[in-house]
């Protein structure tokens, strides 16, 4: 095996920034390349755009599709938007240059139900080209779906999965805040919701990765966005919300499998929300009832798992994965495991 | 693929019959074999032993070997005592008969830093004969171990894992109530830890798959176990524990790392213990703080684990495995996930 892993860094946004500062703490890792088309970062130092305070050697590159081309790497790792029609083109430009690809896009997550004709074509690509394609992230990808699912390995049934997930925005970044719609009017809210440019993108997906995991076939599924109302005022450091005006929104997932409601997940992410949590219910013999105290903190832990799933992706066969379907992957792996690995059958799990 | 996993059940006791009731739900496994040199059980039908009020048609052996080297089957399911030089030359026998092994035996669920040369020939073996040989259960082997490991999937950093549960044994089997030192003197119970007949097999094990999967080297490992004294009366049904007496058992195992303390493990299991749970907590980056209410059933969730792996054991590579080195298998993969992935491709998952 080569030295180190080689990645090229598609989107230096928030989570593609945080997944380089930890990438480029691992000793097993070398980043090669980056990519951004916003005018503040592209042609600019990577070191001086991430506030390292040193050069890294790199600049941000502006033209994807050259530097793909013309640069060795082992992953790509793709941080722009959470829409997989937006992200697909820049999916297959990675694809078309033969490299590996780990996304944060939440609808690549898993896109086989909702977008299965995208998710089609992107694993015939990348089988052609003989890369693995992985959605990846803390939530969707963990918390709400790969969590429950490991959960079940316990069960000898399992009649319906509930997961709650709370988020306290006002210890979390601005853009957050804004994507839940603090600050708006309800009416705004509604607004904004309806015009798709507020609300958490992976609910459904992490619903689907469920079922289609349990093997539940759905009859309905429904999903709801509603505002939470600000109780007191808030000052986030960016901007002011009054109190009656939005402090974040609630969206839930539910899957009806006839009568029986199979699956319900629920996300509140508001400033100030109480008792920020992640909790799992599952219904099965046996019965489990799970919280992760705080919730599990998302951007980190994004950032980590894709970091973490580097080595994984790799060795992985080609074509179109999600979370579900790579080995638990714990975060020693990416602390040289792959490297002291004595030979590359032990790694071909099935 | 053939219809059905054919599976022959080494042991009879209470997780053997637990598996059993299991795997006799499960349409995509027929249980062909089953072997128990009791005196009660050997010779019978096995659907009277189970207390199913029907018979199954197989007759419980004495003869192992004969019966393993006469039957076809995938897995054998081995689930006799807990220590694994005991069950060694059980192993032995069914790795010869060229099946897949899944073993309940608590040191065989991590056995490679404990039992080096024992896991380094029953590996050997296994190999040679080309089958998979696995210890699986729920605690070693998931509430412990793999689900810690799985957490830390989302993290950039773990400096140490602490895990505790909490079992009130009230409400479990008589044979754990014996098995933690309930009824006893404090004085009889020291005797009895001294002697290996008392306390929980399997903290160390856990503790060696966190520390090597972690890939921290230890420079310590401290074990105890102290007894728990009855506050109460207590009736169980068999038998009277007085006040003053044992109620049951609190386990502790640390791992040092230096000065830090890497992984501590605390294993209480006794009657009346208050808030039952499974509690874990990873001092990381994001830390993580989890509980599970009242704590996984170990016995269901034992039996659980064991049918849901019956496929994946199949498929998978051969040798000696841990729970570590499998992908995570949901629930529903027992419920024929297998039989309706396309190709063979798709469970090669590195």
């Amino acid at each position: 095996m080569q030295e180190k892993f080689r990645t090229i860094h598609y989107g230096i946004g928030a989570v593609g920034a945080e997944v380089l500062r930890v990438a480029l703490q691992r000793q097993d890792i070398q980043v090669v390349g980056a990519i951004d088309t916003h005018p503040a970062k592209a042609g600019r130092e990577l070191g001086e755009v991430l506030g390292l305070g040193r050069h890294l050697g790199i600049t941000i590159s502006y033209d994807a599709e050259f530097l793909l081309r013309g640069t060795s790497a082992d992953v790509v790792v793709q941080a722009t938007t959470s829409h997989l029609i937006t992200v697909y083109p820049q999916l297959v430009q990675a694809v078309a240059s033969e490299k590996n690809v780990i996304s944060s896009c939440e609808e690549l997550s898993y896109p086989w139900t909702g977008q299965g004709e995208l998710a089609r074509k992107l694993d015939r690509k990348a089988k052609e080209a003989g890369v693995t394609v992985l959605g990846a992230g803390a939530n969707p990808g963990f918390v709400m779906d790969v969590l429950p699912l490991v959960l079940t390995s316990t069960c000898q049934e399992v009649r319906s999965i509930a997961i709650t997930r709370v988020v306290d925005t006002s210890t979390r970044r601005l853009q957050l805040q804004i994507k839940t719609g603090a600050g708006l009017s309800p009416q705004e809210f509604r607004f904004r919701v309806s015009d798709g440019s507020i609300g958490h993108v992976g609910l459904k997906e992490s619903l689907f990765m469920i079922a289609e995991t349990m093997g539940w076939s759905l009859d309905e599924v429904k999903e709801s966005i509603e505002p939470v109302i600000a109780t007191r005022r808030w000052e986030t450091g960016a901007f002011i919300v009054e109190k009656g005006r939005v402090a974040g929104l609630r969206q839930t997932a539910v899957a009806m499998a006839g009568d029986r409601e199979a699956i319900r997940l629920e996300l509140q992410m508001s400033l100030g929300a109480e008792q920020p949590r992640d909790s799992i219910v599952i219904d099965g013999k046996p019965p489990i009832k799970l919280t992760i105290a705080g919730g599990i903190q998302g951007d980190q832990a994004a950032a980590a798992i894709i970091v973490n799933l580097i080595p994984a992706v790799v060795k992985a066969r080609p074509g179109l994965l999600t979370m579900r379907d790579l080995p638990f992957i714990p975060w020693w792996s990416a602390r040289g495991w792959w490297k002291e690995v004595p030979d590359d059958e032990h790694l071909r799990v099935l």
